[in-house]
């Protein structure tokens, strides 16, 4: 069976949103994308850092959905990185309040043994120097490399992105950052753009929105699952990779026609991530919750129409 | 074979887009809604009005289309309906430079006999007791009446707004409109409020993000197609309006799996409004664009994932 090796952040939350605040909680990238890949029963692990005081329960919970953790490495004296967040009321913008890069500030991602022949990569939202370093370690080209990133990088850090972008197969970023990166408005246009920077697969999210996945002139649309509440956003995007990959390391099939199946998996597995605080909602979920709401995008998407 | 009766503003726009400019060409809700509604030759006749300086061969042209025009009022001595407006670079939003509502101000709307026991209403964007007075005219209630709307009719005659909402079977209305109607942030919760108001369907209208329809709990999405441009997006929900409703005239089936299709050939129609100023494209329109780019929409949004 394929494995699917994850690369991002591994820190605490702490989350404001108009429905409540949390204390700091579990967050990063890694575990979003590690739990909503663990849907598939796939074998994972993660590339991180974290401090002592990141407790040893969280990795547990995250074993316990096959994760190897054993390359999350725990720095003696360090500091978990922490993120705090305040959402404003539409919950499509954040005030971020608070940064402490800690351990983060000087991450060296280790890629164990066992993983340096895997075949799809999931290079979490990091720093695009240790997302190149994770490639670098491998010792041969995966089947699939998928990148997240987001304008922060762009903005600080463009031409590391770019020599990472080169690298990938698979980019996946929001609209507004598509837009920055391509310099193009009109998505299709900025969908082509993107692809002439090397990845041969683009997908950009739309948040509630959806997500289009591009490839080659051919486009599919994944819609967001319209919900009745949007508790806590923290975390969809990386739910979002997660599904998307762990759907195409269960299935090991690349191809444009199982993608789009991947995408639809991918936002379902997003639509559960917002219902509750950060992971919460993740740590929880069953498989026939997961197919009851596969049913309902059936349902909204599916139509027949003979054409002439 | 049933007929589409159609009430709306025909008007005069002058449009500046970042594209170009034009001067006084035709415009108004009613004339989009025909052009789209007659791709399914149906027969269609619109109730408005128009002053001295409306070209004949406008008229000539949307007769050609199967539109009756002889409900369209020519006012002696009146001007028609003057908008011109100017779009922003990211073309979702503008600015109107001039509103002249001249022989609109004192419209009282003629319902032709042939249509006084007419199936399918079009109640197209236009003062909330102009829609009432006509679905007053009618012999007998239609099998099903539309109303568009906007936040205008909200602002200034909201009391009359909610008596004709009372009467027709489906809205459909822009998502900050269901918002604002509503007093509900979430869309699913909006239309609910909505369908209480007395409308059985409610269509929420997202421009790019596509459109939604909702049914007693049920849900349905259609994507707008991503286009490499947009030109002009004025008439795009009028056309919306029209291919929705022109669809289910044609095929007489007012059932919720019927308006799968009919909103999906809404958004199909649309997308070609918007790629040339005002109503050029859809005077243009042929069977055989529409047919293509149908199996685009299929293509974008049709997936094949089993249910366990």
């Amino acid at each position: 069976m394929s494995k699917l090796l994850i690369v991002g952040s591994v820190a605490f939350d702490a989350i404001e949103t108009p429905f409540g605040k949390t204390d700091k909680i579990l967050g990063g990238a890694a575990p979003y994308i590690a739990l909503s890949a663990s849907q598939f029963d796939i074998e994972s692990a993660i590339v991180s850092v974290i401090g002592d005081d990141f407790p040893e329960a969280y990795l547990e919970m995250l074993r316990k959905h096959k994760v190897d953790t054993t390359a999350i490495e725990r720095i003696p004296g360090g500091k978990t990185f922490f993120w705090k967040g305040k959402y404003h009321n539409d919950l499509n913008s954040r005030d971020t309040l608070e940064t402490q890069l800690n351990v983060l500030a000087d991450f060296n991602p280790k890629v164990p043994d066992a993983y340096k022949e895997v075949e799809i990569v999931m290079l979490g939202n990091l720093h695009p120097a240790v997302q190149l370093d994770v490639l670098n370690q491998l010792n041969k080209k995966p089947k699939l490399a998928a990148l997240d990133t987001m304008n922060f990088w762009m903005d600080n850090a463009l031409e590391d992105l770019k020599k990472v972008i080169a690298r990938v197969d698979i980019i996946t970023i929001n609209d507004e950052e598509a837009r920055q990166l391509s310099g193009e408005y009109s998505l299709v246009k900025a969908a082509r753009a993107i692809e002439a920077m090397g990845p041969k697969y683009v997908v950009i999210k739309k948040g509630e929105h959806g997500a289009l996945l591009f490839h080659e002139g051919q486009i599919f649309f994944a819609p967001a699952l319209p919900l009745e509440e949007v508790f806590d956003p923290t975390g969809a995007g990386d739910t979002f990779a997660g599904g998307f990959t762990g759907y195409l390391t269960k299935t090991n099939d690349i191809s444009f026609d199982n993608m789009k199946k991947a995408i639809i998996h991918a936002s379902n597995l997003a639509s559960f991530c917002v219902e509750k605080f950060g992971t919460e909602r993740m740590q929880e979920l069953t498989k026939k919750e997961v197919q009851q709401r596969l049913q309902q995008f059936k349902e909204l998407t599916q139509f027949e129409i003979e054409l002439t």
